[in-house]
C-alpha cells in the first residue's frame, strides 16, 4: 500500500463507477512515475546525464504505448490529453492535406472534443458534415458512402462512444475511407486500454487514446499517425515529438501512461471479463428491480463496464446526488459538460426524447470495482428511483 | 527525504546547472501532489464527491498561481506547458481580433514557442514583423513605435530571455502598445517563480508561465489573460477553464503549480540573493582564470541564476560533455533545440558571429546549488577549455 493512502482515508466508503471519466492510478504506475519528479528531473533534451534516463523513458514509452494498440513506436506522439490527441489529429491532418479540399464529416455522437473543433474549423471555412446515428449510436455505412465528395478530406468517427458505451463498426468504417481514398481518424479514449484495439487491422489513419482511462495518471495522452501521413502541428516551438508537438515532456506522466499501457496489454482480456460480469449483474439488477427504464447503446456491442440507462420522469443530476449520499458515484453523460447541465447531444443523437434523456445516468465499471460494490448499488437504486418518482410531478406509478 | 530517493542514488555526485531547461520538484511540492493520483483522483467536472476535493484544489491553485504575478485567480487559465501557454495567447487573441488587422510584432530572440507559431501564422495569411535587438538582447523603444501600424493587433516581447538572461523593459514596451491600442503578451516563463513580477504594473494583457521552471513539477503552466480580453480558444471540448482549454485538468500537476507559486512568493526574495551571490561568484570565477572569453546578456538587469559565456575557439557541445564527465550538467543554448545543434536565433540576434556563438554555454543556478558546487565549476573548467582549444585548429593560444 503506497504512504500516501492513510488509514483514515481508506476507510470512507466509496463506490466510484465513474471510471468513464477517469480512473484511479494503478499503484505500478504511480510507483513508475515517483522517481522522475525529483530524482530523473532532466529535460529529455539535455546533452547532459540528466537527461539521459528521461529520454530513455521517453523512448519506452513510446514503445508501450504503441505496443498496446498494434502501432510502431516511430507512429506514436505524446500529447498533453486525449482532447488535445483530438484537436490535432482534425486540425492538423485537414490543413496539412488543405490542397486536396475543405470538407470532414463526423458523426452525431462524438465527444466535444471532436464536435467543437470542427465548429471551430466551419468558422475557418471548413465545410462540416455531421453523419446522424440510430438507436444504437451507430453510423449507416451508405450515409458515409453518399457523404464523401471530391473535396472531402477526412472523416473522424468515435470508435466507441464514451455515454452509451455502444463500439462502432470501425473496419467496415475504413473499407469505405480507404476506397474513397480519404483519411480516417477515430477517437479511441473510450477504448484503448478496455477493450482489444489493433490499429492496423482497424485500418484507420490516425487514432486518439489517453493515460487517465486506462489507470494511468492524467497529463499524458498519444495521437497515432500511421506512418508517412502528414500533420501540421497544433502546438509549435521546440522540436520534441519531431517537430509535431513541441513542449518539454511530462516525463512523469508519459512514464506512468507507458506503464499503464504495459499493464493494460497484459491484463486487459481478465479485466474486462471480471468488469464484463459486474456489468451483466448490474443490468440485470437493476433491471427486475425498476420499472420504466430503458437501457440505452447497443445491447451486444457494448463497452465492457458500460451500463447507461434512462429513468423515467425523474432527473438524472437527482438521481447522482441521491446516490452519491450513499458514497456511490456515477455520472450524467460525458463529464466534459456535466457542469453545463445540458441534454447530452448523444442521446438527442439516437432520437431519446429530453425528457427521457434527462432521466439518464452512466454507471463505468471498472477493474477497481467488486461485486460487492454492484450488489450495493442494486439494493439502493430502487429506494431512490422511487423516492424520485414520487416528488415528480410527472409520474402517476405508485401514486 | 521522500522515500522515492534512495540511498544509493543519493550519493553520486551530479552538479544540477540546468534550472532554465527544467527544474527539481521541491519536496513540499512533490507531497503536495500525490494525494491526487489514487486517492483524490476524481474528475474535478463531476456532480459526486470524488470530484470535490479535485475542484477545490483545482481553484486553489489557481489563487496561489494568479497570487505569484499579481493577478486575479478568474484571470488565470491552465495549460499543459509554457508553449502551450504561448501559443495560446498568439493564436487566440490575434484570431479573437481579427478585424482590428492581421499584424503582429515580435523579437528577434523570442523563445521558439512564439516564433515558430508566428511561422505558421504567417502561413496561415498573418504579417509578422521581427524585430532587431541590441546586443544585449533589447528592442529599442522608438523602432517598435514605428513598427506598429493600423493594422497591428498583436505585439510579443518576452521578459527576461531564457538563454542570455537579459531582462527587458515589459513596463516601458507597454507604455507603447497602450498608447497604440494593441495587445502586448509576454513570455513570463523564465522570469515568474525567479524575479518579482506583477503584471499589472508590467501593463501586459496576457503573460505564460510555467511549473517546471520554478521546482514545480511538468504538465503544467498557466495564460494570465487580462480581465475583458477575448481570445479564441487553441484546444476546444469540454467546458473546462471557462471553455477556454477543455481536456480533463491535470490535477495533480496543477496541485504542484499552485505550491510551487505559493512557496516561489515566499521565498523568491531569499533565493533571488542566494543564486545571484553564487552568479556573480561563477562569473568572477570564469574571467579571473580563463581569457577570451566573453559574458553575454546584460551586466546587471539579467536573470539573478544565469551565466551565459562565450568561449571563444571552441565548441559549446565539447565543453558541455567535458562538464559533464565531471558530473556538471550545463546547457548550450535553449534545451527546445539543443538536439538540433542549429546555432542559437537568440546569439546570432545580439550579432555574435557564428564562430563565438558556438562556443557558448550557459550555466543557469537554481535554489538547490551550492557554494562549493560553484567552486567545482570554477576549478575544473580552465582545465577544460585548455585542452580544448590545444585541440581546435582555430586557436593559438598556449600552443
Amino acid at each position: 500500500m503506497a504512504e500516501s493512502i492513510s488509514s483514515s482515508e481508506s476507510k470512507i466508503v466509496n463506490i466510484f463507477l465513474d471510471n468513464a471519466s477517469t480512473t484511479r492510478v494503478d499503484e505500478r504506475v504511480y510507483h513508475e512515475m515517483l522517481p522522475y519528479f525529483n530524482i530523473y528531473y532532466g529535460n529529455p533534451s539535455s546533452l547532459h546525464s540528466f537527461g539521459e534516463l528521461p529520454a530513455e523513458k521517453l523512448e519506452q514509452s513510446r514503445e508501450r504505448c504503441a505496443g498496446l494498440i498494434g502501432a510502431s513506436a516511430d507512429e506514436i506522439y505524446f500529447t498533453s490529453c486525449g482532447t488535445e490527441s483530438n484537436n490535432m489529429a482534425l486540425w492538423g491532418i485537414a490543413r496539412a492535406y488543405r490542397e486536396k479540399g475543405n470538407h470532414i464529416i463526423t458523426s452525431a455522437i462524438e465527444h466535444y472534443s471532436i464536435l467543437n473543433p470542427l465548429k471551430e474549423m466551419q468558422r475557418e471555412g471548413w465545410e462540416v458534415t455531421i453523419l446522424p446515428v440510430d438507436s444504437y449510436g451507430k453510423i449507416d455505412p451508405g450515409e458515409l458512402k453518399k457523404a464523401i465528395k471530391n473535396n472531402t478530406v477526412l472523416v473522424s468517427i468515435m470508435h466507441a462512444n464514451n455515454e452509451i458505451g455502444t463500439i462502432l463498426d470501425i473496419r467496415e468504417i475504413s473499407g469505405i475511407t480507404k476506397e474513397a481514398g480519404v483519411f480516417l481518424h477515430s477517437d479511441g479514449i473510450a477504448t484503448a486500454g478496455i477493450i482489444p484495439v489493433d490499429v492496423k487491422s482497424l485500418g484507420v489513419d490516425s487514432y486518439s487514446y489517453s493515460s487517465q482511462q486506462m489507470y494511468g495518471p492524467k497529463g499524458a495522452a498519444a495521437l497515432y499517425l500511421k506512418k508517412g501521413i502528414k500533420i501540421r502541428p497544433l502546438i509549435l516551438g521546440g522540436t520534441q515529438e519531431l517537430g509535431r508537438r513541441a513542449g518539454t515532456e511530462n516525463i512523469p506522466s508519459i512514464a506512468g501512461f507507458g506503464e499503464a499501457c504495459r499493464i493494460a496489454k497484459e491484463e486487459l482480456s481478465r479485466n474486462a471479463i471480471q468488469v464484463q460480469a459486474l456489468r451483466d449483474r448490474l443490468i440485470e439488477g437493476i433491471s427486475s428491480n425498476i420499472k420504466n427504464i430503458r437501457l440505452n447503446g447497443h445491447p451486444a456491442q457494448r463497452l465492457p463496464g458500460n451500463v447507461h440507462m434512462s429513468f423515467e420522469y425523474i432527473e438524472g443530476e437527482s438521481i447522482i446526488l441521491l446516490l452519491n449520499s450513499e458514497g456511490i458515484a456515477a455520472a450524467s453523460g460525458s463529464s466534459c459538460a456535466s457542469h453545463a447541465l445540458k441534454t447530452s447531444q448523444v442521446l438527442l443523437a439516437i432520437n431519446l426524447s429530453p425528457a427521457i434523456a434527462n432521466g439518464s445516468i452512466l454507471f463505468s465499471i471498472g477493474k477497481y470495482n467488486t461485486k460487492a460494490e454492484i450488489e450495493k448499488v442494486i439494493s439502493v437504486l430502487p429506494g431512490i428511483v422511487e423516492k424520485l418518482r414520487k416528488m415528480s410531478p410527472l409520474c402517476n406509478l405508485g401514486k
